[in-house]
């Protein structure tokens, strides 16, 4: 259950992930462990949420289930929204209520997360099916500017050179299929 | 978390029901345990539930929080329709997020509920606040000559005189509602 403003900046990594996680480690980086998270994102008949830039997510990692609402981008640099959760005891009861709603399934995001902890900010780096490797740094109700100083840190210290991407997964993952569907 | 069709027969107690429930206890009736139910109806900003007859309820008992849609009515003497929960951990968050899916609160209904098993049936004495007493008896995933059949049953033994209410504590509501407005 939260109702917060979630902060994150996300690269792409082109280090082996592996050699990575275990430079975090090293780093006294507090590693958290390691999931799978099967995301659903529905979308509006009415409500076009590409349009609205908004998302709404069935998250599901082992046996917990949760429903994320994510508002409009607000931040520059970083991607800020915000961010409602409930946790569920059923997805696909979940899915059918949200159909009578006006809302179905589009696509289906699949990773393998491992987590870190340093200071207020936790650092993933994600396998996601299809997309490749990225480290997204997140700050909950944080100011920008410190999340920003944070992830500079952790640039010049792993010496990353990859641009900041600001698109979601679910972006990259639509450009992605609009992209092999063109071809 | 049910995806079922529930079925349900409802009259109007003009008894005492303190008095009924002790009758119920006498013939054998299991009792289950009084319960006092919140519930809030949400309605669509671009769908009327109305006139689509469907409903949208957050029911909280106790800790217990769940969301049930419920779809039009399909049964003729009972009122039998899909009824599809999911249980949630935050009542103020689900609203949250289905304001943000174009549906809001509309109404709210309080009550006390006894509730008594026999046989595949749950027999319920509620006392709903602005509207009495009643009694329900429902069957999930009976047939509907079950349902009747086993009602006419508790009617001759109780001697209930009072007519079937096919409406729901929703549509009562609204009705009371809409008569003391226009008064």
């Amino acid at each position: 259950m939260t109702d917060v403003i979630e902060r994150e900046i996300k690269v792409k990594l082109d280090v082996d992930p592996q050699k990575f996680i275990d430079r975090l480690v090293k780093e006294g980086y507090e590693y958290l462990g390691r999931e799978v998270q099967e995301d659903i994102y529905l979308n509006g008949e009415a409500k076009d949420f590409k349009k609205t830039d908004e998302a709404l997510r069935i998250r599901t990692v082992g046996d917990k289930i949760e429903l994320t609402y994510k508002g409009p981008r607000m931040g520059s640099e970083s991607k800020s929204r915000e961010e409602i959760t409930v946790v569920l005891d059923s997805r696909e009861s979940m899915v059918k209520i949200l159909e009578k709603l006006g809302y179905r399934p589009v696509y289906k995001i699949k990773k393998i997360r491992y987590t870190f902890k340093k200071e207020n900010f936790t650092i993933c780096v994600d396998n996601v099916e299809g997309l490749g490797n990225f480290l997204e740094v997140e700050g909950i109700d944080v100011e920008e500017r410190e999340l920003i100083d944070f992830f500079n840190k952790i640039k010049i210290l792993f010496n990353l050179k990859e641009e900041v991407i600001t698109k979601s997964y679910l972006e990259l993952m639509v450009n992605a299929l609009d992209h092999s569907n063109s071809n």
